[in-house]
This record gives structure tokens, C-alpha cells and sequence, in this order.
């Protein structure tokens, strides 16, 4: 995180396919029509590894959504030291809430990978917000849900060992929840990880070492977890769906 | 926590002043003639020691605001730990995000002293969001400023030791910001202050230990801390306030 370079000339040209909105759940059920509206305050952009969509303490003017890639949020200490609270991948938003209440950033974003974006105007939305009911309750909801993941954060950090904070975060990276076994790659570098799961590097080593008695078999980012049942009997991840929905 | 017992007949009868819905930075800014409204939606309740105000899990259908008292804000693990998220004191709201989204809490909420809220109906509340954008605007900044205390937290617990967090949390109750040294009664029992600075008691304990190097002296719940500036070097707080809002 040390060769970030401010977003180069990141403003696009192209105007999203609306149907290409749908790719977040923040406007998945929003009708056609204020999909169009949405799509017109919005460009798409390509972010090259390492540049910065925002940094913690300055006011950004529009609304992220992921569309490929994965873009690091992460906050700096008074002493340097950074702690990454979320990697966001395709279909996920950043910057939501504070951009949206017109706060300066909590938390800077930098795109880890080649990122490409969709950028909507924060003061269209906001304008669209108030003419449209519908687009209220879905951000609403959104900054809900982004909530809720954050209150599960929180548990997960006080109430879990790195280890077990660790086996969550395998077993959340399996695709198929009915699986026995799985086989995956780490989307991101060691280093990465241990920032995400708040702790240092060397106690990464030591809780996949700890992991191997419930199946976890690591070569470097190839991770397999042989037994499923067993690593989540051991982690403890919380049951707390947002599946069963009020709508 | 054991002693819970579900909210027994917490269906005030009476209607608040609208001034007195003031008291949260969700209400604050708002015209006289929408307090009104909100006050017509809206009743005080007392609330005995360990009510249960709202269970994880479960739907409620009104938000919360604190008059008075503490209302703890915890999560409960499958395997029955439990994570105090946050202590809601004197205009503090809760429950706001989840149920105005319609979605199930992650967190109960119980009245650690006898309490005083005002409860503010969520379907009316959502209607008066649908007509009228100052509101909306309200709530998407006090969801906002909820979102930000939790990334401060998460932030918190990635980057310091217990001993700086309990450090960070007592410079939080020094209300004078510029004060050299201060005096200070614990807001609750240290059992509670464990689980809200995410440890356990035996480490709460240890942690006050080393505190006493940077002129932090207990006696029971009553704290004194002798250099402030000392403490806050060691404790790292972050200096990342709301106060530079863009309204």
C-alpha cells in the first residue's frame, strides 16, 4: 500500500448499460425506468493497481460500484499503522454513506488490482433520492446491509481467535455451502489477509498452522479445505443470514 | 445478562414534546412542524433494569431513542458467547438501520439501568421518509455517523492492544477535551467493559495494570487519570471527528 499514486484522469466517458447496474443489490430491484435515470448520472472507469477512488479524510463526489477487480478500504492510524476493514469485489459498492450524508471519508479505497468501476454522481443520487421513494428505501437498505456486515465484523473480532477468524473467512470464500471439501485460491496476498483479519503477519502463519488439524492445507495462495463440517465446528461462523427478508 | 426478561408492557402512553426528540443528532435539525409529526408517532416508555427492548433475530417495529439510563447492544454466538457491541446512552438511537430496511436485528438490545426511551413507530417513520426529503437526508447522515462509529471500531480492534483500547475508551469519558488530568466513575461494571472492549475480564484487568505507567489509577469503578497527555500518547485515539460536516 506504500506505491499508491492518486487516481489518474479517472474521469470515463462511457455511460453504464443500465441493465449493468443490476450487478449490485443496492440497484438490483429498482424498476427500468429509474435504472435509466441512474445509468445517466453514472460513467464507467478502469482504475490501474495501486490508484486511490478516495482517501480517509477528503470528500469524494460520486458512488462506486465494483464491476471486476477488487479495491482495498482501509484506515491509517495517527502512527502509520493501517488496518484494512474490507475488500470490495464485483457488485460491491464503497463510499455510500459518508459521501451520501456529505462527510468527509472514513476510510481510504485503493484498487488492488486492475479495477473497472461504475461512477455515479453523488448529487444526482442524492437529487433522484429525493424525488424518488423507492430509491430511498433501496439505499436504506443497502447502507443497512453494509451496516449489519460491519456489526458482524465486530463480533467477529471480539469474539473469535484469529484462527477461528481465519476458518470464517475460508469457509465464506467456498462457493458451494453444501460442499464437504473445497479447493480455492486466496483472491489477495498474504500480507493483505492478515491486515483484513487484524493481525500481524506472523500470526497468519500461526493460525493456518493451527488450521491444519481441522484440514486446512495451504500452498502458498492454494488453499484445501478437507474437511468442511470440522473447520466449521471449530471457527464457529455466525448464523446471522440476511436471507429471510422482511420484502 | 442472564436475568433478561422480555419487554413486560412497554406501551407508553405518552406522546413526547417534540423539543424533546432534540436530545438525538437524528432529530436535531429538523423543522418544528416535522417534530410534530414525529411526536404524533411516537411514545415515552420506562424500561426496568435488563428489559429486553429487542432480540436478535426478531423484527421490531419501532426505533428507539435514549432519554435516559444505558441500554446495552450485544450479539450472542451460536455457541453462547456473547459480543457487547456498544453501550446506547442518553440520545443515542437504535435499531434504526435494520428496521427501517424490514430486516430481522443482529443485535439485542437490553436496559442495563431503568431507561427512558422514546419509541418512534417505523411504519409512520417510513412514511414520513417517503414524504419528506429533510428527513430522508436525516436519516441517511445518522446512519451515516452509526456506520462511522462502527468502522472506528473495527479500526480499533484491528490496530490496538486491549490496553489501548480501555485507554481510548476512558479518554471517551473525560468530558472535558482539554483537560490536563480527570476524574472519572465507571458507567457500568467492568464484567460489561470486557465485553464491550471485546476481552475478557482477567484481561481487563491486566490492561488496567499497565495503564498505571501512564497515570491511570482505580479504586473500584472510580478511575483517575493523572496525565492525560501521557495516556493519550500511549492509547493512540484517532483524530478522525465528524465535526467537519459538509452542511
Amino acid at each position: 500500500m506504500s506505491s499508491q499514486s492518486i487516481a489518474p484522469a479517472l474521469h470515463g466517458s462511457d455511460q453504464p448499460d443500465p441493465a449493468l447496474l443490476r450487478v449490485t443489490p443496492l440497484f438490483r430491484d429498482l424498476d427500468d425506468d429509474l435504472l435509466w435515470r441512474i445509468a445517466r448520472i453514472s460513467t464507467i472507469i478502469t482504475a490501474p493497481e495501486n490508484t486511490v477512488l478516495g482517501r480517509q479524510g477528503e470528500r469524494v463526489d460520486c458512488v462506486y460500484v465494483v464491476l471486476s477487480g477488487q479495491v482495498a478500504i482501509s484506515n491509517e492510524a495517527p502512527n502509520g499503522d493501517q488496518a484494512v476493514v474490507e475488500i470490495v469485489r464485483a457488485g460491491g459498492q464503497m463510499f455510500l454513506s459518508s459521501t451520501l450524508a456529505g462527510l468527509p471519508l472514513l476510510l481510504t479505497g485503493h484498487a488492488i488490482d486492475t479495477t473497472r468501476l461504475i461512477c455515479v454522481d453523488a448529487g444526482g443520487l442524492l437529487d433522484l433520492i429525493r424525488s424518488e421513494p423507492t430509491l430511498a428505501t433501496a439505499i436504506l437498505r443497502a447502507e443497512a446491509l453494509d451496516f449489519r456486515q460491519l456489526v458482524r465484523q465486530v463480533c467477529d473480532l471480539k469474539l473469535r481467535t484469529t484462527a477461528q477468524r481465519l476458518g470464517c473467512y475460508l469457509l465464506e470464500l467456498t462457493t458451494d455451502q453444501k460442499a464437504l471439501t473445497a479447493s480455492m485460491r486466496l483472491p489477495f496476498d498474504k500480507r493483505l489477509l492478515a491486515a483484513r483479519l487484524g493481525c500481524r503477519q506472523e500470526n497468519l502463519s500461526r493460525a493456518f498452522a493451527a488450521l491444519r488439524d481441522y484440514g486446512v492445507e495451504t500452498h502458498g495462495a492454494r488453499v484445501i479445505l478437507h474437511d468442511i463440517a470440522k473447520l466449521r465446528e471449530y471457527s464457529v461462523p455466525d448464523d446471522l443470514p440476511d436471507g429471510e427478508l422482511a420484502f
